[in-house]
């Protein structure tokens, strides 16, 4: 099963290759990372997503509170939460297939961030299913490059207060 | 002067963990970073944005591609390119505040996520600049949780066909 690991760490130089070391040093797997900043400009969040039965997860999690420079580790799939993930596409867009772009754009709700006179970019965020859904549609249209972000995830708040 | 490098690496356990270590290694400074798989999976994308003067750069553009598992390094910032963070913020949302957030979520083009009696959760996208203002003007009326990807990119077509 996918699991989304959400992690506080110490903004240090060190902090992010220790912890790499650490996944592949046990042959666990990353599936996607995002690195960035938080308010705190001391700490740096990770979301690290990847797979495994519930004994390698937590593995994973007990070897991540191990490191110094780890904070805080929260298995955000453990409970109900929000996974959102962003790709920018480029796609071709000449005379014959420009409109059918455009209809794709609208309909999964992309924003066209670039355009030059054979591609348009465009921006689609959603989960992982349908950021796959949206490239599985484009790639007969034409996909000329791709960069996509890892996941982020957030616990949703408790319905009962 | 930031610089966001586009790096195609191998998806091997180790290419991360050589990667983080050449930066920490030699005290180069990771700001963001973002690994995700491609459409070919044996391979991956990795965006990463740093700061340095042109040396610097040229330093760990060199000391990358000397790294087996890197196919391929682009500055990107070095053309005309488009550049996209997204965030999840997890704002309070109570009977005084509500009408401001959702205000605010409109002017930033927001979409928000997640509802409860007392949060709205928003996800925002674009570059990184815009992402501090709305999180500046969010912070008065009390941010929860933020998770933020690092920054992807992309060049821009050449507008000369």
């Amino acid at each position: 099963m996918r699991h989304t690991l959400s992690v506080l760490v110490e903004n240090s130089p060190g902090a992010l290759s220790r912890i790499a070391g650490l996944f592949s040093g046990r042959g666990f797997n990353i599936e996607s990372l995002c690195v960035a900043p938080t308010l705190d400009p001391t700490m740096s969040h990770l979301t690290l997503s990847t797979s495994g039965d519930d004994q390698i997860i937590e593995q994973i999690i007990k070897q991540l509170n191990r490191l110094v420079d780890v904070y805080k580790v929260v298995d955000v799939s453990e409970g109900e939460f929000v996974e959102r993930e962003m790709a920018l596409i480029k796609v071709k867009a000449e005379d014959d297939t420009r409109a059918e772009v455009l209809r794709m754009s609208d309909i999964f709700r992309c924003k066209i961030v670039d355009v030059s006179p054979k591609t348009y970019t465009l921006e689609v965020t959603g989960p992982e299913s349908k950021i796959k859904a949206v490239v599985e549609l484009l790639k007969p249209l034409g996909i000329k490059e791709m960069a996509k972000t890892g996941t982020i995830a957030m616990l949703r708040e408790k319905k009962t207060i």
